[in-house]
């Protein structure tokens, strides 16, 4: 058994079992390896930004990390945004990154460079194996390190002859580590402070945001006013009818700090406070009233739904008490035009039970304010604000969860950094929908001109913020990848098209041909 | 002025008239600074690589930088797999990215991370301003840097906060860089090396593999009998007809070993010694023989060109004495199926005059034997060895040179990378005309994992090759981004497709179809 095989068998053992990839000549050996045992399986990605954030979406639905198999360290820099954007989700991930044999390193070959430099980048965990002999345990401890709580990306480094020298054996698994339990001062300090304000709220982030922490929750809520929120951008969100529904904090500064205004208390779970997206001249970069108590009721690697659910308990609030979003749909929108608004009104009127949501509308999110009153889904955001995540995202969530509807929801802007996920879909026969959302404009640049107090704007600028000259052609884009396409103009063709690929199975893409602003 | 406007002209007055950009909200003041000033032309590209990459290719052409605009850290990683590739090909690039401002860096919003860590990974020179007033100093040190020869990435960071606050105003161009005098000890001593030594051969790369330098290198040879090599990848070389032709060293380490094979010296001209570009079982790293004698000439930071003419001066070798290639044509190919053998002999036959040729043709080289006998032309090579480089390159070339032919020979699998360089392509209305050699497979890692001995391949490390399953159709591709398409399956279609792109202007692609290998 060589290294590979030693890696491959002891990622498996582990509980790893799906390998995002695109390969290189020094990760041959890993490819190979990937033949000799059983269990893995590989998916290929044209891109390296495809299987870090296909890696990302799949450890955000299957609650355990996926591998990743990079080339050297320009693999892994074309990786590094969408591991950026998992590190701000939490994403357990093992990303493994092929370099040059140990005694190859010496003569500075083209490829060469400071991957563990790179790696350091994104990574909480990283190393670089030396030996075949150590590869397999350096694995399990790859693995473990994803794990840690609340997750994170964990990067082994993995020299080509590492790989094709002989290894000892397979490492056994690890145990998995488990959040850490909740303070009991904490909770005493947290319903303490309830009690004494009314003007409070809980903010959560993290796995309490599924539905058994929201039903706790929502049980404090009932019981003592509280507000519940979560943030922006929050990694995935149980959402829907039949769910409790949490506060989202609004995106620009100004609207935080209106938000939060009339807060005393703001309560942590898996947490921090919100802060300004981007800093703006005369603009607040931190949102919290200056006279408002920041208190922890669990940090990110404590179990925030114990949390929420001794909280419940030591307040008193009944089980069974939160209250739950009812189901009402948005009517269908009156025949016209394709506009944002309308779009996402279609979406939200039609989305079928259980979906996964990946959420990269941007500024065309607007039609989406009733999801939570939808039927049941999973909604997945982009969490560190490098767009190009989330067509890979939902790329990943649909190997995770192969008998779920995976609507990917997508600014055009964003779309064009990663498209090359639509041929992974194609391949791999994914149930994947997307909505390319086609205002043919970084809308949110032209908004951010405005704020900035940059000047107005002559044509050399504003055109740094358009996509129309030419025109993005997105059903040729998706065809030319393997991935069936329409055009919608019109609501009533957008209602039909996206009635249909909820009926159907397999890759689809529609591009919403929004109508200029009047 | 603000800090964005001094910037911008501050790069201005330092002969920096070009911005490849890909901006965010944090850069919004250095995009309204472009309107403000004269003479600086932006060009948008809609992903990261194809800014770096365009600017690598302006660079080679233009002897001088552009500057790019990249958004925060995420935007810097999506740039730097072809930063790396200017690094390994010495481009001057002044790479302006943008950060949050000063006092929100303390807040960890979501975009945040260590810019300067990632800059440090392909930047020779990394510096984040600290304050509106220093920006335009700054930049002009910025601009300074990347001349060093033989030239590097120059990262600036930009707060936010520095481009909006007061500036004092334009700093003053500081002086251009030169290279180094030559050495006339090491004149000397290769002069004596020279006389003693009949097998010898001078290893070229930079500047000096322009005309002038290769004139005089083949005086040298000539006078001498000494063989004239450059790199695998050069950055840049002049050849074809009427020039002094180099021998190319090849690619794999065992084909190196036996082109190294008779020498006793090896002479370096802004070159390292070659080395294998992977490390394989039981094949060496280090070709050069044992006993041959490594003699630097020049090194990268010295005048290479004047070097090789004091040299030829030296030994006494007459002006004009060079042999220069001359033009032989190879004949049209039969009709037929279309291969990269007859794909590249139709290219070689057709190439205009003075075109430059962006090479990332990979396996599909093969027909491209004889391009140094072709029309002459500038030829661009992937120097880093990240593919997806050399649309990116092609498009910047264009912008360089608006008035040259660009031939952009890329392979499908590296093609995808960067793919959104086509609709930069179209936006600009650059005259470049691209063949993808279309063999849907990674086909250098078929070779290659018979190469490292892995195991022979089953169907899933096969599949991790081959990009077949859907085709990528790219025609759709291109046209999607508004670059009209053909494809071509038989020899006779290619070639009408490639003689009419040679006649007419404008971006162009050509899907050179290749049939699969009988």
């Amino acid at each position: 058994m060589n290294g590979a095989e030693s890696l491959v068998r002891t990622l498996v053992a582990s509980g790893v079992d799906v390998c995002f990839a695109n390969p290189g000549t020094s990760e041959m050996h890993f490819v190979a390896a990937l033949d000799a045992v059983d269990g893995m399986r590989p998916v290929l990605g044209l891109f390296e930004g495809v299987v870090t954030g296909a890696a990302d979406g799949y450890g955000r639905m299957a609650e355990k990390p996926a591998c990743t198999l990079l080339h050297l360290g320009p693999g892994l820099a074309n990786g590094t945004a969408n591991l950026h954007n998992a590190r701000r989700a939490a994403t357990p991930i093992v990303n493994v990154v092929g370099d040059h044999a140990t005694y190859h390193a010496q003569y500075d070959a083209p490829l060469a460079s400071d991957i563990d430099v790179l790696a350091g980048y994104a990574s909480a965990w990283t190393h670089a194996s030396t030996s075949a002999r150590s590869v397999a345990a350096d694995a399990a401890r790859a693995v473990r390190a994803s794990l840690e709580p609340p997750g994170c990306v964990a990067t082994l480094i993995l020299p080509a002859d590492t790989a094709w020298l002989p290894a000892e054996g397979v490492a056994p698994a690890l145990p998995r580590p488990t959040p850490a339990a909740p303070s009991d001062a904490a909770i005493a300090r947290v319903a303490a402070a309830l009690a004494r304000n009314e003007r409070s709220a809980i903010l959560i982030r993290g796995a309490a945001l599924k539905e058994r922490g929201l039903n706790a929750a929502g049980r404090v809520a009932a019981r003592t006013g509280t507000r519940i929120m979560c943030d922006t951008f929050a990694p995935r969100i149980q959402q829907g009818a039949g769910r409790f529904a949490v506060e989202r904090i609004p995106y620009f500064a100004e609207q935080i700090v209106a938000f939060l205004a009339d807060l005393d208390e703001l309560i942590l779970v898996g947490a921090t406070a919100p802060v300004a997206f981007f800093a703006y001249p005369d603009k607040p970069s931190w949102p919290v009233p200056a006279n408002c108590t920041i208190r922890v009721l669990a940090h990110p690697h404590e179990d925030g739904t114990l949390a929420l659910e001794a909280l419940a308990d030591e307040i008193g609030a009944p089980a069974g008490s939160a209250p739950l979003a009812e189901r009402t749909l948005p009517d269908m929108p009156s025949p016209g035009a394709l506009d944002a608004f309308s779009a996402g009104t279609i979406v939200t009127r039609l989305l079928p039970e259980n979906a996964i949501v990946s959420d990269e509308a941007a500024t065309s999110r607007v039609g989406l304010g009733a999801l939570h009153e939808a039927a049941p889904h999973d909604l997945l955001s982009l969490t560190g604000g490098s767009i190009g995540s989330m067509i890979p995202v939902a790329t990943g969530a649909a190997v995770a969860c192969p008998d779920r509807k995976v609507v990917s929801l997508q600014g055009d802007g964003g779309a064009m950094y990663t498209l090359q996920a639509l041929w992974t879909q194609a391949r791999e026969r994914l149930d994947v929908t997307t909505v390319i959302f086609a205002n043919r404009s970084y809308a949110i640049l032209n908004v951010e001109l405005m704020r900035v107090g940059a000047a107005a704007g002559g044509a050399k600028a504003l055109s740094m913020l358009d996509l129309g000259d030419p025109a993005l052609d997105w059903v040729k884009l998706a065809e030319g990848m393997g991935v069936p396409a329409v055009r919608a103009e019109t609501r009533e063709s957008f209602a039909d098209a996206f009635a249909r690929a909820m009926r159907e199975r397999g890759p689809f893409l529609i591009e919403a041909a929004l109508a200029p602003r009047s």
